[in-house]
């Protein structure tokens, strides 16, 4: 699709993505996985196949060895795995099969005997099915080897990242009028995906929040039926996907302009917060010092119960990656990561603040991909 | 909620449902599961966790043994999780924990040795994570236990999965007509998902298909911006939810109203088809029956190879459940059950037909609860 321009927004076409590359890494690490090395990996997570070979559909395996890629999948995606592997420009046998998988697999093994498995995806009767197919083979448990590739993000993904996120930024500036207008949390939320749509998002992140009033105290809350009025604060935390990468962002508004003394100190102290957060986001930081930045300052405010949430996480083909930047991460930053910094307060009875930005770690600090502006009265009392 | 009516819709409210008789088929059914009985089951699986107590978070962990019901989640769903089991009136203990979800379920299941574990959902990380928390429990895989007692399905679940069909029906009628003015797949995806919202849908129950043309060949295909010709063969595949339970029909028209000889072939052997698949379902009919019934009648119209996949599925909490209704199907329908009979055919170049109802399984037939007229041409031509 290089070249022509989208026929909805008229935005510069992509770049494609190079997926040649993401094979060869892998092929790379396989000796390095699993205590050893591994002579092959199987691929059943749906992220993990979309990532290494541009394949959507929701059934389907993966098996890597060190000359081969085989897909395999149900005759529904016969013509759409054909069209996608050539789209992604990525060699690959297809065979389709439901009832054949494990002699398949055990073809193209051959005489490999280590067989790497992704162990946090696969269930137990997954596990038990490959040790029957493949009796052979010794199944080598890994845990998340693609997820740990996929943290730093290429070219291609910052840009599909980039491009969501402006999407989300413009589509919040186009609806943001119609919070004063007495709106409910449902029409809202309709509101900005169909802004999004038109503005030329794939699909959606995850599932719009807008919470207000004493919704906005919910973390995690789903949009209801409940009118937004004049006086609530609002929790907006949503995002657009271009070519399957999702961005992320949450703003929080008084709905009538006129905020509370209270509401103001809530609002001010987690935007302090979420700024410590985003400073301390450089290459080479540790993971846990951007959720030890956000919650000093919400603890010097009186707040730190009332953050009940770790501090953010990584954004790509899934909404929630790794690393998760919690108090508990062990792991360091590194440039070309994309996360989220989200500090939020949720006090039952009076509501519920977050700010989030998603943010791609430099040498030295971080580029926000998020834009729009954060004021809690957004709008003329 | 009950007595008041929908604020949206005006519908009168559902009635509740009544989960502790779920819990208590679960407590009846420990001691004929994992040859020879368990003492107790952990539930990893949200779709479950929500069948059995109203939790909606995306994460959790529930526990129930003879006379306990435990459920563990982390910190964002605390007021959630609290207000869910309220109102589903169920008595459950509430840990909140992340780090200490071992110790937390090890005291609850106390002396009891046989602890049954999702085989289906659980990770193999998952089970070694169980079996060193738990180092004195025999950890017994199951097949989908609780997945097998939601095959059947109380008159609450069948209301809301019969009201989530009728929001699509109505939301079809409302935007049909648009289907001549030459939008593209994605806004008429669009303007049928906000139908069916404005009507009442809590959530869809599956991205909406909407495939014209040649990508109506396939038979997953995904909205692009591809416009809708009037010779185009059109395929919308489409669902509401309510309450968490997801309709699903499929209409096939042509957007013009004039379909050509093939295209009217194609039609009239998929409705044939799907009429007898129809006319198969019944309390005491093989599963398997169904998909004969369909394709015989497509391979006697020269058109078995162009039928790739199954015939049907069961709908509730989630989209795709037990029973499929395949060749390969073995188990036996039973009135309360709720599936799908969707037969098509796809052929590449000319394109796609499938026509697809939710019907509920009664003693000598079945009852549909998708009514949207099949009708090749809905439009004046």
């Amino acid at each position: 699709m290089t070249g022509a321009d989208d026929p909805r927004t008229g935005l510069p076409s992509l770049e494609p993505m190079d997926r040649t590359a993401r094979i060869d890494r892998l092929r790379a690490a396989l000796g390095r996985w699993g205590e050893g090395g591994v002579d092959a990996l199987v691929v059943h997570k749906p992220a993990n196949i979309r990532w290494l070979t541009g394949f959507t559909g929701s059934n389907g395996l993966l098996l890597v060895t060190d000359d081969a890629v085989v897909a395999i999948t149900d005759g529904r995606y016969q013509d759409q795995i054909a069209g996608e592997l050539a789209g992604a420009g990525v060699d690959a046998t297809v065979e389709i099969t439901i009832t054949d998988i494990g002699r398949v697999l055990g073809h193209h093994l051959g005489s490999r005997r280590r067989l790497g498995v992704e162990a946090h995806h696969v269930t137990w009767r997954q596990r038990d099915d490959l040790a029957d197919w493949l009796p052979g083979a010794d199944l080598v448990p890994l845990d998340k080897p693609l997820e740990g590739l996929r943290r730093d993000k290429d070219d291609g993904e910052r840009s599909r990242l980039a491009r969501a996120a402006a999407i989300a930024d413009a589509a919040l500036a186009q609806v943001l009028p119609r919070l004063a207008t007495r709106p409910t949390e449902r029409q809202m939320a309709r509101a900005l995906e169909n802004a999004m749509f038109d503005l030329g998002a794939d699909a959606l992140s995850f599932d719009t929040i807008v919470a207000a009033g004493p919704n906005s105290a919910l973390p995690h809350a789903r949009p209801t039926d409940r009118v937004i009025e004049p006086e609530d604060l609002v929790v907006i935390d949503f995002g657009a996907a271009v070519d399957g990468y999702g961005s992320d962002m949450t703003r929080t508004f008084v709905a009538g302009g006129e905020p509370t003394a209270e509401q103001q100190r809530l609002w001010d102290a987690v935007r302090e917060a979420q700024a410590a957060g985003v400073a301390a986001v450089a290459d080479g930081a540790a993971e846990r010092s951007i959720d030890e930045a956000c919650r000093s300052v919400l603890v010097g405010h009186g707040l730190g119960d009332a953050f009940t949430h770790s501090t953010g996480h990584a954004i790509g083909l899934e909404i929630h990656e790794d690393p998760i930047l919690s108090a508990r991460a062990v792991g360091i930053l590194r440039a070309g990561y994309v996360v989220t910094v989200e500090p939020g307060v949720y006090v039952p009875g009076v509501g519920g603040v977050r700010i989030e930005d998603s943010v791609i770690v430099g040498n030295g600090g971080c580029q926000p991909i998020t834009h729009s502006p954060k004021r809690l009265a957004p709008l003329p009392a």
